[in-house]
């Protein structure tokens, strides 16, 4: 057993896989106006469920719309999720330490996924969901492979075959995240692709196209629309999937109930917005109850890819080409094509609605954060902490650390909770830059953003 | 709250931070006759703690030749062990299905270190007991990389300087685990290097010279011999490194206890012998001492390396250069240079005395397996379960999946349990060679292991 002295050094929170949540928190039903609707680009009206059908099994499209506060984990979701969830909740004592802070740090781990990341947790469901109305086959894109390992891992766990349209430069260069999906059974290609009319159309025009995740997109979706046995996933942006990541909050919550603490500021990257929903949507449901009024609760996104800080809250196309209904939410335009930033997953032109929604009331804040200035955070935390960090994640360490910095000076002694979602095994490429200080850093002129935003289609609403 | 029902699937067992064991387990105490000396290479005499000074520290003297049974785990050790200890104990229940078997399977998962494997276990002890005795640098070597990840990131937290000499081979295709050590501050070089005299000496006949793990060690002695500042550090083959291990099988069987079950068959791979001392030694203390005499120990080898299965029980030098002094273990003869298995953790000529003597004992049973089937049972696991095993650990699931195919002929509900000892995602390229049917087995004849055991140094004792 070990000594007292000892226990005044907890570090690690763990939940039994019994405490695993029994249900979803679904951010909706605490809004005090409804989500704006997402609507048909050729009528400009609001979309319904037939619209979807043919991408999405019903279930799903349920969720989207729904207003529920708790939707319930189907058992045999519950069961994968124990393969690593409940994940473990650290106080960042080592990092404390370094910046010499009277604050307490606390991250979320997600990258105790099979799939190294917090992906999986809507994966799962996603894949159970299409396999109980009967579809036998998923079709998705991926850029740097996050989430085309979370959709191959859970359709190899439910028998549903997946095929992955994989952008085309990182198909070449990230090798090791498309040899992960193969070992899990799924088919990759390379986007664009000639499987599909989409990409062959790409191709006609370059043969050297080294593909985009607007074309990747493009071919999922004719893939599962072409196909009576296969329906479309998407890893991030949509209700349903920002829902199903809200697990990471609800075991927070939890375990900072046995740290016998409270979260005073909530932080998370934001590429699509799962990621930071997951983590902070749980909470900000006591924000948005009135019970805790002065939680703050901040997205980190690149400077790079300034969609919640520098875009305009608006009716925007979802992907790149145009295809998609329209949503609303903060945009750099869906023309915007971001620089080559070493963090993938937050390389998107537009945010979650819901985020938005909630950044445009103020209930969340926002911060972007330059690439040099995020790799110095991360190695600083996988030089105290161990873990090292996936390049999305280290942009929330950033803005963690700037906090404590704040605490620090201030003399404060704040709760700082962050979702370490993920770790950079397949991210050492970036590294290797970092400590040979070739990284650079990019930011966007005014007038380059004042473009992309021209290419917004004028919808009234 | 989860329902009753999910109750029955449990499947993950883990521990508080507070279950850490606080004392590691020395399998010597129990031992009816000694362990066999090591013997000076010059003189064939038992060497002594002087003889070993010049590269470990007083306190891992000690622990090398101790007979305690538990020798107390230092505050400062367990504080890094919370890092990601107790790891977690699982129960494989979707490969038990794919099987069909009525045996029940466990893994224990050490991958969830920040370096991806057990490693750590012993390399956080060592930086411990460095920086205590004043030591301000460590000099190790390293093949694949797992075993400096390992150090680099235990020498970071200790604030101790790390050199890693990496085999040329590795350090040219393995860029990632080269990274991860410079991450966590490491300094690491290409060996033969032209740091030490030994490296020049090998440079000066091949300029060209791929390097192997014999001359890496050399290198990292010399580096240890020659400055004051600097110890040497080795990740496994010796005592006290397998008894850092055996926080593995004490945290295993409490887990097993909250299971409510007990192991009949415990199994591992075994290169140095540390990843199966670690499990099997605490499990061995029940056989030793007389309280489970039918529980069977498997250590699994790779068929290309198979000192156990087919080597010699005699007196060898460690190392592949002959410079280290001698031990008495189940040897292929120093000269014996593996195929270049995957598993680059398995590639080693002996075995750790402490393995070998309950092994000639008959205490422990060994099994050696081909590389191929070695991966068709790698991928049976990650289809399954989620995790991508590393090659060595899946020399385990091999022997793992045919000890429950013989329960499912026999029928019988025997209890496994065996060392997940690390994840594989710096391993896929040998992932991609299997999915493409480029993998190979080597196998060898028994002239050529004749041949090389003829180099073993005749000793009398």
């Amino acid at each position: 057993m070990a000594s007292a002295a000892a226990d005044k050094q907890r570090t690690k929170f763990t939940l039994d896989e019994r405490d695993i949540p029994a249900k979803w928190y679904n951010i909706q039903a605490d809004f005090k106006t409804p989500a704006p609707p997402v609507l048909h680009p050729g009528t400009g009206q609001p979309i319904g469920p037939a619209d979807l059908a043919p991408l999405f099994p019903m279930e799903l499209i349920k969720q989207e719309v729904g207003t529920d506060r708790w939707v319930e984990i189907p058992d045999a979701v519950r069961d994968v999720y124990r393969l690593w969830r409940p994940s473990p909740l650290f106080r960042a004592r080592r990092l404390e330490k370094t910046i010499g802070t009277p604050a307490r740090i606390y991250y979320k781990y997600e990258g105790v996924s099979p799939a190294g990341s917090h992906k999986p947790n809507t994966a799962v469901a996603q894949a159970y969901y299409n396999k109980k109305e009967g579809v036998t086959r998923l079709s998705t894109e991926t850029g740097a492979g996050q989430w085309g390992s979370a959709l191959a891992f859970a359709s190899q766990l439910f028998g549903l075959q997946c095929k992955v349209y994989m952008v085309k430069v990182s198909y070449q260069q990230k090798p090791y995240r498309r040899i992960m999906m193969e070992t899990w059974g799924a088919q990759v290609v390379a986007s664009p692709s000639t499987d599909t009319q989409a990409g062959k159309k790409v191709l006609d025009q370059d043969v050297n196209s080294p593909g985009s995740l607007g074309i990747a997109i493009s071919e999922a979706v004719e893939d599962a629309a072409t196909r009576d046995d296969t329906k479309y996933s998407l890893g991030s942006v949509l209700n349903h999937v920002l829902m199903h990541q809200t697990i990471i909050g609800l075991e927070t919550k939890k375990q900072l109930e046995k740290a016998d603490d409270e979260a005073d500021i909530v932080i998370a990257c934001a590429g699509g917005g799962s990621n930071f929903a997951g983590l902070s949507f749980p909470f900000a449901a006591d924000k948005l109850t009135g019970k805790k009024k002065k939680l703050r609760l901040i997205a980190v996104e690149p400077s790079a890819c300034p969609s919640l800080t520098k875009g305009t809250y608006t009716y925007d196309f979802g992907d790149t080409v145009g295809m998609t209904p329209l949503v609303k939410m903060h945009t750099l335009g869906h023309g915007f094509i971001p620089a080559p930033l070493h963090a993938g997953g937050l390389r998107y032109h537009g945010m979650a609605p819901l985020v938005c929604k909630l950044y445009d009331e103020g209930v969340i804040e926002a911060v972007a954060v330059p690439q040099i200035a995020t790799f110095q955070a991360a190695m600083q935390f996988a030089r105290s902490e161990g873990v090292i960090p996936a390049p999305e994640a280290a942009h929330a360490i950033r803005v963690v650390i700037d906090e404590a910095e704040r605490c620090k000076k201030e003399g404060k002694r704040k709760t700082i909770v962050f979702n370490l979602s993920g770790h950079g095994h397949f991210d050492l490429g970036a590294y290797e830059q970092f400590l040979a200080g070739k990284l650079q850093d990019y930011e966007y002129p005014a007038e380059k953003i004042a473009e992309a935003l021209r290419g917004v289609p004028q919808v009234k609403v």
